[in-house]
């Protein structure tokens, strides 16, 4: 077919109709083979974030993301089935802890991660902070892990949904990442071809979040399970805050300690409360009946995690990389601390090298905010708020005044906000 | 600038904000250059066509099409100078008598003009199909043929606006051609950069136009004249109707030819109707007291029509040329011609081989339709209501049913539409 039929549901995307299954089946397969220019896809992409989607259309294209590459078979994994997806906050690394703790419990974990882009770190990148742990796997390598653990947390094969991979490059640099229907179909396109049996999906709201207010992140979170129920994986969503960072490490290594500190019982109440209830929900929409609490007090889901890492060729006894360069952030006043905003420690951190601006950029390891006080706590002149940390020590000016603005000190403790705000099944 | 301020201009447009006069004159010169993508401006591009842009924007905008390039300057031109520009229309000759017509009556008329792409033919490809003639001239050549014979139709040059070539070709398969703006901005930047010291714009109306109704013509119409007027060009546009086609003639060849008949003083009423009424205008706007009528009858009109065709190497006494297929379409009852439709006889055309696909390919000079009836007509079963042309008889029957459904007989004569709808100044 030529160009005229892409322009053809261009057009008819713009001008408010439904697509017809044949044209969206059609689209996804011409551009994933190139036959639908880049210069068509993101004009249909801007189209369908102003003109939204019908549920049929997300599902087909969905279903079209996932035809467009392999979906692998999980069926020699004897275990039941369960992942987690988060849609990205700042401090996030609960899939550290949680994957080899719900893995304990007697679920495998078919975790496919992703790198960070923006202010939100990617899952990847922390795990790279352990020396020698290796991100790449083979089906079979992913598979067999998967069947003797119990816990993988890998990176998605270049095989599963391509034309994800390549229409979310294309939505990076075009403004068009913003469109419900084309996230839920991204996010849920690549968990269901991984092969999962069932998937909790934890979509975050606040400022450190992509979705800003609750509203958008029910109209998300409710697309996302009902297309994961259409196609035979059991899903639910938490709605949680990302208001304020999640835990006290907001960087890459710093956060595996936090993680590590986690497995080991202890860690921040916030951390520990979400890895919990996210295990709570995976496990029970695998069907398994297990307490995860006692799970990690007996620790075996430190086990699991050393096995997790070992099998990767990670070292879990290596000295976490540190940063070459500490800077301290002090209270100017007396008082409590009434915010911390997720989103000013988010790019403060990414500024600090964290993150990366580019997808071939690379991240410090070392680099990031630990924070020493969370909301509500009582701080006095001269105490230290927060630590940044950074390898180049010309990032740390533009990361300073972000950071400073993000904590707010006020005369009265603040109203504790609630962690898990909503759940959609 | 990296390709981030690229993606921050696209959501201030998605996001229904206006953009500033930085931002657009930045991503219009960084397009131009190729810093700004494809897929980027075509996303910009579908932005502003669903949401919008403000007076404001739209001549900044244009400003920044015609910062792209070269602006003629023809102050060595001694006469006023008035152009005429059309939005498009089926069986649209009238610039083929109307630039001599307006030059015989003293006034210098610059006419940049295009190809065809689409249901709609372009003035050059009805003009090379005069043995000889060529549509390229430098821009030396195009200032003393204007000097010497007042009338030149030419190419546009390559340095005139390259930012609008390059984004009309992008519109052009991304399906962003029908945005108000993008319209506006692509027409006024051309004939503004060309120098023409007043301008009438024929904005049709109608199934065979680009505007199928009044209200948005309208919009466009005032955009233009607005653009216009602000950049110094006199600028007035006539709103016309293009339900019906112009005169009897659609192709390339046959319009020559009917264009010659109304020089010569016959030629249909409606053509000779509207040649004479877009003259009015050009000669009031380049404040020259002239009557065209007397002076196309006093065959001045057709001299100058003479002049310009053989001073860009054609022969006007050539034989033009004919398809090698014919096939006629009678009337199956008796009665009244109550429509014949424009835009179904703007496809049949532009099948039978007289418009093009693609860009790059060749249209067929012969083919195309002639009428043998007009709305009113009467006719009885038997009767020839158009003739179909072809160099290739595979095209015609596609465009036998196409033609065929667009002649309409009733019983009753249709009440006459009129052909200037109205004006805006």
């Amino acid at each position: 077919m030529s160009e005229f039929a892409a322009v053809d549901v261009i057009r008819a995307k713009r001008d408010g109709h439904a697509l017809s299954d044949a044209q969206i089946d059609w689209v996804v397969d011409a551009y994933t083979k190139g036959v639908v220019a880049d210069e068509q896809m993101s004009a249909l992409a801007m189209a369908i974030l102003l003109r939204g989607m019908t549920p049929a259309e997300i599902a087909r294209w969905t279903a079209a993301m996932i035809a467009s590459g392999e979906r692998l078979d999980l069926s020699s994994v004897t275990r039941p089935t369960a992942d987690k997806h988060s849609t990205g906050g700042v401090g996030d690394k609960i899939t550290l802890p949680l994957t080899p703790l719900v893995a304990a419990c007697g679920v495998a974990v078919p975790q496919l991660s992703g790198r960070g882009l923006g202010h939100t770190g990617g899952t990847l990148d922390k795990l790279e902070s352990i020396s020698g742990w290796r991100a790449k796997l083979s089906n079979d390598e992913f598979k067999s892990q998967l069947q003797e653990i119990g816990a993988v947390i890998c990176a998605a094969g270049e095989g599963l949904a391509p034309a994800d991979r390549k229409l979310y490059a294309l939505r990076d640099v075009t403004g068009t990442v913003e469109a419900i229907p084309l996230i839920a179909s991204s996010i849920m396109s690549k968990k269901i071809a991984e092969g999962t049996g069932a998937l909790v999906l934890d979509v975050k709201v606040g400022s450190g979040a992509f979705m800003k207010d609750l509203t958008t992140a029910r109209e998300l979170a409710s697309t996302m399970v009902r297309l994961g129920r259409d196609s035979g994986v059991n899903t639910v969503a938490l709605l949680t805050d990302m208001s304020t960072p999640l835990g006290l490490a907001v960087g890459n290594a710093n956060e595996v300690a936090e993680s590590v500190e986690v497995l080991a019982g202890g860690g921040p109440a916030d951390v520990v409360e979400l890895t919990l209830a996210l295990a709570r929900e995976m496990l029970a929409a695998a069907g398994v009946d297990a307490d995860p609490e006692k799970v990690l007090a007996s620790g075996r889901a430190m086990d699991t995690w050393r096995a997790m890492i070992s099998a990767q060729g990670g070292d879990p006894d290596a000295t976490l990389p540190t940063a070459r360069e500490t800077e301290v952030l002090r209270a100017t006043s007396d008082g409590v601390v009434s915010g911390v905003d997720a989103y000013g420690i988010g790019i403060s951190a990414w500024r600090l090298g964290a993150g990366r601006a580019r997808k071939e950029d690379p991240v410090s390891f070392g680099a990031g905010i630990q924070l020493k006080v969370k909301p509500g706590d009582f701080v006095r002149t001269g105490d230290v708020l927060l630590e940044l940390r950074a390898d180049d020590p010309s990032r740390i000016p533009a990361a300073r005044d972000e950071a400073a603005a993000a904590v707010t000190i006020g005369p009265e403790r603040p109203t504790p906000v609630k962690l898990v705000l909503d759940r959609i099944a």
